[in-house]
């Protein structure tokens, strides 16, 4: 853990039953962690706890004077929900009603034909010394406040609503001077890397600019590179050199360079050209044209693709002859690449992507061992593709092949219709 | 939280660096949970600490005697994994080498080729009144042992390791007398069912067998209901009771009664008939596909399909008439049911299951608003369909018609090819 001497500390409680009893992970604290990260601060703790008050009050007097307190959970309407009293009684802040969230809670209610719950009561209650912020998501609002030398935030424990408030809640923090402004933090999305490779890439960058805070970010789609300087020891300069740096020797293993997802771009790239594209699934099933679709907007450049789980089906739908299923077998670059020109004619679009893999635990041979996977993409004017071997266990080859295939759709938009989107070192590939 | 004056207290450290910072949310004290649930014990605090020794010292004495404390992370061989030596010294219990630790360390590099590192020396070292728990999927052993009062158990923080160390680690601590038998579960999982509809719909027998332990977990696929009896108060007859009343309130909402997921039950009622089934999704973009493999032998049952995201793939692939298109719209009975047909035709597998909705934000209308969704479902002597209405985002729409589109093919499989799966109150139907 970086040394930090100037960090505030911040102490985080996540409170509820559900996430005691197996039910419910709680993921609300590295929600909060991540909105707050970059920001000077260092989680020192969290406590999950139970909706009992004297647990709430125990990991309460865990904290200390001057700690920056985020409690989740415990906000609702239910009987169960008791964090807004404990927190009055424990610091001695009476309740009051805060006719703001009230009249507020009423119109929600008014607006979804609902009668004013007897709930609304006890959420429109704020401790005296604590400023509510709205909920745009949800009913309870959030509370801030300095009690008891810390500084105090109450958070819902329904993530959605925990994530509609953190932004306006840290602008709150930021105002109060309770929160430093955050430090500048860049960015490096990467996919089709691995992370020990990646580790390996960046060590000399990473020895040469150790006054800067690194971190490694696993994601579906790869790993999520951050930069950060410590505002003490490091100027902008080393920011903007190691930028430099790290954009040469990442180069386009980088999807985006800010927070969007793989599919997002992908779209971006789609869209601006006016581009259509389908899949042919083999292993994936479906995955792939199910992550293409996340966003809105999907619509305007996925037109939709094959299934073809069964080789019967890559005969029969994609055309593929029996002698080259024969012959060369489902799992080959002859197939994988007839699939992709198949799919690209059949549905009627500018590209396609497909794939033919065995993602295990069965299937493997001697030659095509579990994790041998061809992904294809045909383009308006060529066909690549590539052989990967991936290491793991079915589920996450099948994602790996998710990810793969997509990125290896971003890398053609990019590189240009004429171009393989492989490199002889990538990650998990084969050579040519 | 129910009282459990009889319970053993619980509490979970996670140990880890990565787990402030954002990058890692803590999955491992949920998998703790699960393995240790309805074995009469409550998890009483849940602690996170980054890994520091000062750190990891001040969450042990947080503990109190009498305590069974499970320790995550922190026993691999960076410099970083401090775990043994903090508690070593905490519990003044000096390490010494275990040699059959040592043994099956280096056995295990030999059989990868590996030479044995450096690490293998801390990873065999055993703090003296601690046991090893062979670790079978990676090096670090799990220790168990009572020191300073409490029952400690030292997990390795990688998740895969960890769950293939609950198993063996519960045998032995049944085995101390640390942990009690565990008492009889029973578990209902259901599908297509609001959580708060099935509240209401068990209010009556929840009442009258107050004295069980009940809990309810939200899943992929719906909700799960447990019930245990809590040795002190109720006896197994008072469950066997419950779980008959049970078993007819719930009826057909229940696809399981043991731990198998949805697609697994329909896989196993498809092997079973050797039966097939494709899908013709349009708002899921093959989220049903991916879902319905995600256990081995699924190609025993599943072809294929067809993505018809756009409409003219609905038209081109899947020979929806033009004029249906037009008059109906792409979200109708109509239409739906003539992809399950013509999917059923194209792909020639006994059951097909088309959907056809409104996924959201944008698209919906008066009539239709977002959320709308048809399921289709075509067998080999009919087709049924039925509306949806889900109340959700786009994210959690689509996971909602995944498993309603899914658990409508087990429904058929169960009820008859010849009976609709759906009943006028099913969770978020229009009627029929």
């Amino acid at each position: 853990m970086p040394d930090n001497a100037a960090g505030i500390p911040v102490k985080i409680i996540a409170v509820g039953d559900e996430l005691l009893e197996g039910r419910t992970a709680d993921t609300n604290s590295q929600r909060i962690q991540r909105a707050i990260g970059g920001h000077g601060v260092q989680v020192a703790l969290i406590q999950v706890v139970p909706d009992r008050p004297s647990d709430i009050v125990r990991a309460l007097d865990r904290t200390e004077d001057g700690d920056l307190v985020f409690v989740s959970g415990g906000l609702g309407s239910t009987p169960d929900d008791l964090t807004r009293e404990v927190v009055a009684d424990w610091a001695q802040a009476p309740l009051a009603e805060d006719p703001a969230v009230r009249a507020q809670l009423e119109q929600r209610w008014k607006k979804r034909g609902l009668k004013t719950s007897s709930g609304a009561d006890r959420q429109s209650q704020v401790p005296r010394g604590m400023k509510p912020v709205t909920n745009p998501v949800g009913s309870a609002p959030a509370l801030v406040g300095r009690l008891r030398g810390r500084m105090l935030v109450l958070l819902p424990g329904v993530p959605q609503e925990l994530e509609g408030l953190l932004k306006p809640v840290v602008l709150m923090l930021h105002d109060m001077g309770a929160l430093p402004q955050p430090s500048p933090t860049l960015l490096w999305r990467t996919a089709q890397a691995a992370e020990l490779n990646l580790v390996k890439t960046c060590a000399d960058i990473r020895a040469r600019y150790s006054n800067l805070d690194w971190s490694w970010w696993l994601t579906d789609w790869g790993v999520d590179i951050r930069l950060a300087s410590r505002s003490t020891t490091a100027g902008p300069g080393d920011l903007a050199a190691a930028e430099k740096e790290l954009d040469l020797v990442l180069g386009r293993l980088v999807y985006s360079r800010r927070m969007e997802s793989l599919p997002q771009v992908v779209q971006r790239l789609m869209l601006d050209r006016r581009r259509t594209l389908s899949v042919a699934e083999s292993c994936t099933a479906g995955l792939i044209g199910g992550r293409l679709t996340d966003q809105p907007g999907s619509s305007g450049f996925f037109r939709g693709g094959i299934l073809a789980y069964a080789d019967e089906i890559k005969k029969e739908q994609l055309g593929i002859p029996a002698a080259m299923l024969r012959e060369k077998g489902a799992v080959s670059r002859e197939t994988a690449e007839a699939m992709a020109t198949g799919c690209r004619g059949k549905i009627g679009t500018d590209y396609a992507v497909a794939v033919s893999g065995i993602s295990g635990p069965d299937g493997g041979t001697q030659a095509k061992p579990v994790g041998t996977t061809w992904v294809a993409v045909a383009t308006p004017v060529a066909v690549f593709s590539r052989q990967y071997r991936f290491p793991a266990d079915r589920q996450r080859n099948r994602l790996l092949t998710v990810a793969a295939a997509i990125d290896s759709v971003r890398r053609v938009l990019e590189g240009g219709d004429d171009k393989s989107p492989w490199a002889a070192d990538d990650s998990w590939c084969l050579p040519s």
